[in-house]
């Protein structure tokens, strides 16, 4: 029985009791001295290192020959407490219980140690052999489990929505095609990959009252960007008879239920990315620290051109009148204008956003003058709100949804859309509709925020984008 | 503040000390008094109803011809005991409270109550209206958040596998292909749906030791039976240093883990399907309880052959040898024959299973007469295993993989594989590659069996299949 390393790290003494035990892994470092082998073994479970101490002497010969960077080694020893050195304890193992599993081709390309990241990323497969990827992988890990966690303890069910549909929800993304090679088509319709389970998720809502989905969602978008992936994980929320307020509030209770979990579990991982770049380092534990203290800001999109408009001069877009979209520079300045802190802006103009969203005005935007919607609130303004987060810009989209079926129907005609695929979604309106609302979250945007990651395409082995599909 | 009918029933001291609480929910039934009218919400938190008594006569005008079933009500009261009642509480309401959020429109399609399934299935988007579906779906939910719980605790790393490769895994389903409307590819190599996410997991194992996937999967398979999805949800693990004992193991405590969860969380749903066929009551807490306590038993294919043998007569297929396929009468007599357990089928000829599985023969195999493999077992069989199930059949397929390069490449060219796309994969044994296994869980199949759902398409709300594309 092969046991972890991190388990020994959590159990040690238990371990240390023990007459041998057996670890695998693959090696970090090897030192030969005269008498001893000094290899530093890590087997994934954790970022710490078990160093093994194997006599010279009784190894097999050739042994040396092929333990090399990143060789796959299984080990039988004693483990012994060293206090006295910088690791807290040691495997002393006979060499004749030093077995080599594998060895590491000469081809392999990553030999060396700290090598950058744009060659590691050119090798998608060989990514969890590098500690800058398990750090994250092990990170997103830690979000996805805490994530699940907060909404089970919230008492929302955890739903499948569709990846195959013909429907392509905002009529947003453009999405993609799926196909056979026969002639006949296999499903009735012709299909598409989801572009966001949202609009089954209220389906389900409309029966279990407080639904999430995690799951994958696509956009055949042709954009380069550091924060747009083809392929990306969403998590997306729904609930009945909850206001704006509700919604805003939990989507706040959720980021600050998953940020103190990390700290909680992985203060290792976040210590090693704030040090992975020596000359550049980053401060990532009080940045998260300060996430779970901060009560996130909360303004709406016209009080945002207020304080856009102060400081037109420094913007590259400074037509800043209602109705034009709020542009990454804007979004910016806005979580720099409140301290780095979150903020969730409200209220937006209905023309910008989906047509699913409620209209009206909020309460506390109602005092102001406003003549561009005085007369029709409804119709100009969504209740709903963006989660703009310092460093990556949108984290999380939220609205009420709209209650009336034939304005519901109106908005989508609007904004042209297959009014036919939709109608399922009307009919909800007319059987019992229970008031709804609920918000989107990029997975893969929570990870880049947490780890300081830069790319998104980091986040996750095998990132999918316009001109590449490795493995 | 909206509160759930199951904070009301885990809460209910608190909830009565208050003067009012306020619920939201659907219409189950409604029968008016003379003086009281008394509905019956659900609110999908709980398959608990709860008992609303309003005044007739403070009652807003034409309430009660918009009270309807399925209809959507928001109602203000005080939570009242009733312990000579059948309900052990009621929520009593002045007829003013009660506010009708949405009435059922006539052409509502599951107007009455009991309304059978092959009515209810017709419309997807209403699924979750149904007790029986509400009933599925937190299964659904219970049985995943077991399993996210159980690989957490093992200390596997939950990792996202791509959905949209270039790879067809074991080159066994047809796969649905993916593409865009544009002229030129969206990306550089023709692009399919996964099939498997395993060999993507191998390569994270390769690094964190051990991992897990939890994600969806696609066949363009043209089945009709009950126990096929074209789009289903797979949880795949795969671990390093494992043999097939632990792997086996490690299947049989998921297996159990996830059964006690649900039948320490969902009593009140098992007992819902236990009955809910009045005519054909189902034992299915008693089957599960069995399943907690029993061991599974496991044979070799060897073994099973002789099994088979005995009862030749049987079968439709009785052209019973080595080499053969087991064919679903054999699976099924297989289990009965085990009294109803679970079966670990171990050792099958390596024809039958795909490329990437170890070649090898089990000890306890070994020492029977086997003209066939004697001379090579090593090529003529896969350390492999199978697990049946009672009702459903295969649950769970899993293996230790081929750790030789040129023995993994040479299989997958005797399978016809593309030798080119799968590069990467055999690259995966020239770096330190640490001896791998693990399997493959199909989620709809676990639920099926867990609920009794004698449909594979009643597992999810948007059941994908050929011929058929709903929304």
């Amino acid at each position: 029985m092969v046991i972890t390393i991190k388990d020994i790290y959590q159990q040690v003494e238990k371990f240390s009791k023990l007459e041998k035990i057996k670890v695998g892994g693959w090696v970090k470092s090897v030192r030969v001295g005269k008498e001893k082998i000094f290899i530093t073994l890590n087997d994934g479970s954790t970022l710490d290192n078990l160093q093994i101490i194997a006599e010279r002497e009784s190894s097999p010969s050739g042994l040396l020959e092929k333990v090399n960077f990143s060789s796959c080694l299984l080990v039988s020893g004693r483990l012994l407490f060293t206090p006295q050195r910088s690791q807290p304890f040691e495997l002393v193992v006979l060499g004749s219980d030093l077995e080599i599993i594998n060895s590491t081709a000469d081809d392999y390309p990553l030999q060396k140690k700290n090598i950058p990241l744009n060659v590691v990323r050119e090798s998608p497969h060989l990514r969890a052999k590098t500690n800058y990827f398990l750090v994250l992988f092990r990170l997103r890990h830690s979000i996805s489990k805490a994530i699940h966690d907060f909404f089970h303890r919230e008492g929302f069910y955890y739903v499948p929505t569709p990846i195959i549909t013909n429907n392509d929800a905002e009529g947003a993304g453009e999405a993609f095609n799926v196909t056979t090679d026969k002639k006949e088509p296999f499903f009735s319709k012709p299909a598409n990959l989801t572009v966001s389970g949202q609009l089954h998720a209220e389906a389900l809502a409309q029966g279990l009252g407080k639904v999430y989905t995690f799951g994958p969602c696509f956009r055949a978008e042709k954009s380069h960007t550091t924060r747009h992936l083809a392929e990306f994980w969403m998590v997306e929320t729904e609930m009945t008879f909850a206001d704006l307020e509700t919604i805003i509030n939990l989507a706040e209770k959720m980021i600050k239920y998953v940020v103190n979990y990390v700290l909680d579990n992985n203060i290792a991982e976040l210590e090693f990315l704030e040090n992975y770049d020596k000359e550049n380092k980053k401060e990532i534990i009080n940045k998260l620290k300060k996430i779970v203290d901060s009560k996130f800001k909360r303004v709406d999109y016209t009080q945002v051109l207020e304080i856009l408009k102060e400081r037109k001069e420094i913007f590259v877009f400074n037509d800043i009148k209602w109705g034009v979209d709020l542009q990454s520079e804007h979004e910016k300045y806005l979580c720099e204008h409140f301290d780095n802190n979150p903020v969730f802006i409200t209220n937006y103009p209905a023309d910008l956003k989906a047509f699913y969203m409620k209209g009206g005005i909020l309460p506390e935007v109602k005092d102001r003058v406003l003549s561009e919607v005085k007369n029709n609130p409804d119709k100009k303004m969504a209740v709903c709100f963006d989660l703009l987060f310092p460093e990556i810009g949108e984290l999380i989209g939220g609205s009420l949804r709209e209650d009336n079926y034939q304005t519901l129907q109106e908005k989508a005609k609007q904004k042209s859309l297959n009014i036919d695929n939709l109608s399922w979604y009307f009919d909800l309106r007319k059987y019992g509709y229970a008031p709804s609302g609920g918000f989107g979250l990029g997975l893969e945007r929570l990870i880049m925020f947490i780890s300081g990651a830069e790319n998104i395409r980091d986040t996750l082995a095998f990132p999918r984008f316009n001109g590449k599909l490795e493995f």
